[in-house]
């Protein structure tokens, strides 16, 4: 039968757009919206007027604004009806807030505490009030100051083993399963942008694409003319299209990421979707090693980075090792659904299962992690690891050494024994000249 | 955005639960029904006192009848609330009626004349009235008795290869692919009673399971403590959970298929669904192996029938050998949205990547095909070639030499070299005593 989610799914999808009361909120139209809100007025204290408002955006997609009252301070994110910083030529739906916001509850389930508290949700402005982060920064923008976070490998291989294990067909039925889905659909705008920017953009002759020129013009050509390249990552683009393994985040670069040295957040899920497991992990591990190739150029005279180098692939390996274990245990203790006990007296034929599993996951996670490492050079889209080194010559090195690695981890994805195969292939990249 | 299709989706869902309108019908109920249709009225001709109503169910699903008038006949197709030959103790959604006219309607754009031209539908019946193929049979009956049916081979693999292109990615967007998906959502339980009947239930003590008996106890016991051999059905499993490669059939065996010297088509699509294309393809392989060990049991003193068994393998290799060679042409031809131009200049690129799917669509057929031969034998629901074998003993010995190379099938499914090898294997295991 049609799940009952499927019916709401379309009555807020009308919603969302139906309203018409949808419009851009600034720092002078935000006082009198929050007013209208006592949860949140009560929460920043005082009068409206000693309320500050500032706009905090920071990813390519969204509007964020901090704020402030005598008593405290929330994080106010809306939606624009286009890529805010591509502008109106690019409309976007302003209903893929209603898939973070879906998302951000599930999490709240599985992951209490990895996630900002959300205080607000008002579909039809298509904004998000949410619990303010602090001291926390973007997880980025620590890499790129050579920052350690202790507790932060731990915090996301457990956070990817329960997202990735409770929403897949380990653990849900069929019939649960396909009603999480439904909840989901009408994202195929956001899956569309998702598999062109990735997967062709950076490969085609696309405006946007940028890269640091004139270093990267021949490395550029030779991507583009490069047909074994081209074709994994096809490849890749079908894994993501054709499989539903687990609801994943959809975007987890290390700019989805609040840390502070005691703490882990995942934000800014709204281009959640059913897709491959390796999807989310390719993501974080293809940043990481992004940061990772970026450190010679924020290297100082007193500090040469190589030992934060060194932080950044055990992060990496401790992250995998981390999901491994966790999925397995969870596979154990709460895999009957498709392990039944009645067909599978012994746990050791679910680790066998379990073990195949990890192994295609791993895969497709360096597939997709190289797929992302390359975009982030020469497509649209770029990361400040890379754009904050001044020196062209010396970003180019890095970038340089990066794309070369990526190529391999697509190509060779099934090649690779494991993740310190991973880690040790970075690392002998690292050295000597790539351009 | 929401796709316009599943508000659709949802408000004919909502009509074919709301109305409250249904109720069974009966020879005697559907003269007046079909009279207050002009068209089909006009179609059978005379008066509705003149036709003849005959129930000519025989599918273990849904209520079929046959009316004929004057002038012509048409087949009525009324789906019920309970799985029946099972009993309104197994409840079963009326809405399967609405995926099969979707499918039915599908299947005509893309493969015109190889379905039965749809005259009526009415949701709230569940009632799909359709035209009456004649001289057509159930392609199992025409094994059964040892027919040859020379299109057959063509007309399937051109199917195959038609309706699981057109609906995948490697043709389809990633917008109209899902916007497809929609228009299927809500099959959950369909879904998932596939998955229990042919992946869990026939390893378990299920009450509803029955084999020839005490031939097969043995082997059904062995089966159940077969631990390798229950770790593919579960891999299977999850393979059929998490593809959307394709729209499929969802229940393509030889009773699925009506057929005469020179026609074929495709009946019964409700279980359609998104999944692996293999499901379709070892629907069809592994019914037509049921057919090749059944043979021996339908042997006369005057055919021996290992000729026919011959045909039944020769039918087998050449349904592969057309979807092959139809799904190559079809992604040189119209495979543009996964390998655009602006990407590809060589045709050589597709075909390598198509070279990669083959593989592993011919490993999940043959894996596929094994699961639904064991069903059929030590399952809940069983097929006429076997069953219409006397003899016990004789029956038996079929069975048991089919269960023999569907274990194969299932756990070396990654190891046939190519569609011969699995004829090959066959043919070797049908020599010889098994019990």
């Amino acid at each position: 039968m049609m799940p009952f989610d499927t019916a709401e799914t379309c009555a807020s999808a009308r919603q969302a757009f139906g309203g018409g009361a949808y419009h851009r909120q600034t720092p002078a139209t935000l006082p009198d919206l929050l007013a209208t809100l006592p949860e949140i007025a009560g929460h920043l204290g005082g009068d409206p007027s000693d309320w500050l408002i500032a706009e905090i955006s920071d990813g390519n997609m969204n509007l964020v604004f901090a704020a402030s009252g005598p008593n405290g301070s929330v994080v106010v994110k809306q939606a624009l009806p286009y890529i805010r910083v591509i502008g109106e030529s690019w409309p976007f739906p302003l209903e893929r807030v209603r898939f973070e916001h879906e998302t951000l509850q599930i999490y709240a389930r599985l992951v209490p505490g990895r996630t900002p508290r959300v205080l607000h949700y008002d579909p039809e402005l298509a904004i998000i009030v949410m619990e303010h982060l602090t001291p926390h920064l973007v997880l980025r923008q620590g890499l790129v100051e050579g920052r350690v976070f202790p507790l932060l490998a731990d915090h996301i291989g457990s956070f990817l083993a329960r997202t990735l294990f409770f929403t897949s067909d380990l653990f849900l039925s069929t019939r649960g399963k396909r009603q999480l889905m439904a909840r989901f659909e009408g994202n195929e705008e956001l899956c569309a942008t998702t598999e062109e920017v990735i997967f062709r953009g950076p490969y085609a002759a696309v405006s946007l694409n940028r890269w640091t020129t004139p270093h990267l013009d021949a490395a550029v050509a030779a991507m583009r003319a490069d047909h074994e390249l081209k074709l994994a990552a096809t490849e890749l683009k079908l894994v993501l299209r054709t499989s539903t393994e687990a609801l994943i985040h959809g975007d987890l670069h290390t700019g989805s990421l609040m840390v502070s040295e005691a703490d882990t957040r995942i934000i800014d899920s709204e281009w959640a979707r059913y897709g491959p497991m390796g999807f989310d992990l390719g993501a974080v591990f293809g940043n990481l090693l992004l940061a990772y190739f970026s450190q010679p150029g924020h290297a100082t005279s007193y500090n040469d980075r190589t030992s934060y180098q060194e932080w950044l692939l055990a992060t990496m390996q401790e992250i995998w090792e981390t999901f491994e274990t966790e999925l397995r245990y969870l596979v154990m203790e709460h895999g009957g659904e498709l392990f039944p006990s009645a067909l599978f007296e012994q746990p050791s034929m679910a680790a066998s299962l379990i073990n195949s599993r990890l192994r295609a996951i791993l895969s497709d996670t360096i597939g997709f992690a190289g797929a992302k490492m390359i975009r982030r050079i020469i497509g649209i889209s770029h990361v400040e690891d890379m754009e904050t080194i001044r020196d062209p010559s010396v970003r180019a090195q890095c970038e340089a050494k990066a794309l070369a690695v990526a190529r391999s981890m697509m190509i060779q994805r099934h090649a690779y024994r494991d993740i310190h195969a991973l880690a040790a292939g970075a690392r002998s990249a690292s050295t000597g000249n790539a351009i």
